[in-house]
């Protein structure tokens, strides 16, 4: 034979049905002990031998689910969200004995990535965070016949199954809370905006903001990181009379960095200038003073993920999921805005 | 037959030696056509079926690595350990495509978890992180034939090969740098003391102190976390005139707690309490003031431990690799001892 046999060859040498061969090379119950050795030995004769693919299928589920950061390493180590998240796909697996097998990759390797898993079954189905706008992983999926749940908002989920986890109300009460006290100027740091979740943030800013009658303040790059944030925050401050007197920031760990050089300038927090946060990171309540922050339950997030997923592997498909939004954390760093602006603060800081 | 066929009976049938049925079996080169035939044709009459390890080894290298966390979900999302030292590996690993299969157990299934990883053969060795004080993963390790390595000191890994990043030099020059600017009690706020190198910290800490005239000062649980922090850091000044005028933790995240807590009791940091840390997080640098730290280099050790196992994986050994030890980081949190304690701070904070 010149092309490598297939069941159906076995098949027709041992006159039974394919899915007789595959019951019987797999050795699953419900075949005659006759039949059995018949459809080995055809198999045997023409030489066959179970391709990666079937192996995987023939031991059912692969036990596992996958999640591919396309993200630099650096920015993994930092990015308190993760280690959250997969704590809780963790909660979820671990009670089944089940492994999460986990892929960074290069942007550009992020396709033959999803691909590979597909093809080797090493994982029953993926979990897609990150977002981007235009995101082509949705239709991958599609391509590959992966089972896929995506972590974000339905509207980008391109008929996938959702699980999100509205950040939106957190930004507008943010905002709300912040005029209330007094606020006028309110900037915004944001996150990378070719994902869909710092896009929405920074959208739900600036909508917030005209509902409060302000005119929606400067928004400067943060890129999600404490170097980012401390660097767009430098700049803020640097506007003399025009700088904010409330910065809030697309996450913990922008806003920690940018409530530090902010002080380390002489400025007080909140006396000279507000800050909030977003993830409510364990060390958000131990900033000096205590950091404003909204509560997203990144853990509880990925459990809501993961049993979405299962659904979707074990019955096809799943209904969204929405769960309770992000709630904002007053804290100390939050305060009235100064009467008028000081040029720097007079603070012993 | 009434137990199943093993590879030896394929072997004595056919004629032929176990290692020429294992080449038929994995279709690998080396075997005459016909050879081939009469041992696939006896393993057939036999009704042998590959074991689950048998189809894993057949398909060779599972192209993954294993990593089983035995510590509360919540736990590992709030230790920056974790992410940047992940991050490490998944460096070596995208490389080439390979995948890290992650873990979180129970510590009571961790070594049901271990045997199924390597029953399974869904990794092809395994990083053994948090080695505990008597850990029986190394035996367990042998046992298994689960190839391995220890993440921490060579004198806990058991014969298995060690990559391991001295903490102690750090500690060390902490109370040295410490009692060179006058400080006299010097506390240490420990990691669980079941863990061997949370072990080690506290006795690099209570060498130094003595080899300082110093005499070791109290010792609190801080559990690695930013509560136990915060909590060991209360009942250190809450001790009056007895207070220690600095802190040694055991990582960062105890200590960026202790240092937002002295603070709000109305101690200024460095003047009332020098405080310092360990890991170098990505926030510490943007703590206010600075928080001293040690820099270890999480996701170094992360991509040599991948290396390593590699190595032990193809070679079946690989010699101790030793990381240039964790470097004390100065920052604005440590500073001269107070000429004399005072009970609480008249600092504005």
């Amino acid at each position: 034979m010149d092309r490598r046999p297939t069941i159906a060859d076995v098949a027709k040498l041992a006159g039974v049905s394919r899915s007789a061969v595959s019951f019987a090379l797999n050795d699953r119950p419900g075949l005659a002990q006759e039949t059995r050795r018949r459809i080995l030995a055809a198999a045997a004769e023409l030489g066959w031998r179970p391709s990666r693919p079937a192996q995987a299928l023939s031991r059912g589920k692969a036990g596992a689910l996958g999640l591919v950061l396309a993200r630099e390493t650096d920015l993994i180590g930092a990015d308190p969200f993760f280690p959250a998240f997969i704590a809780g796909v963790e909660s979820v697996l671990s009670r089944r004995g089940d492994a999460l097998v986990l892929h960074v990759t290069d942007p550009a390797d992020e396709a033959a990535t999803y691909r590979r898993l597909a093809v080797d079954r090493r994982v029953d189905g993926v979990l897609l965070t990150d977002l981007r706008v235009d995101d082509r992983r949705p239709a991958l999926m599609a391509e590959l016949g992966l089972p896929a749940v995506v972590v974000g908002d339905p509207e980008g989920a391109q008929g996938l199954c959702a699980v999100s986890l509205d950040d939106r109300p957190a930004f507008a009460a943010a905002v709300r809370e912040l005029a209330a006290l007094g606020h006028r100027r309110i900037a915004h740091v944001a996150g990378p905006q070719e994902f869909r979740h710092a896009r929405r943030r920074r959208e739900a800013w600036e909508q917030a903001m005209r509902a409060a009658g302000l005119e929606p303040g400067p928004v400067l790059p943060g890129g999600f990181t404490a170097e980012g944030g401390a660097n767009a925050t430098l700049e803020l401050l640097a506007r003399g009379a025009d700088r904010p007197t409330a910065v809030i920031y697309a996450n913990d760990l922008s806003a920690t960095a940018g409530l530090a050089v902010a002080q380390r300038q002489g400025f007080t927090v909140p006396g000279d200038l507000s800050v909030v946060g977003y993830d409510d990171t364990p060390l958000a309540a131990y900033t000096h003073p205590p950091l404003a922050s909204a509560r997203a339950d990144a853990q509880g997030w990925g459990a809501a993920a993961a049993r979405a997923l299962d659904e979707v592997i074990t019955a096809g498909r799943a209904d969204h999921v929405e769960l309770a939004p992000a709630e904002l954390r007053m804290r100390g760093s939050m305060g009235p805005a100064p009467e008028a602006p000081s040029g720097a603060a007079s603070s012993t800081h």
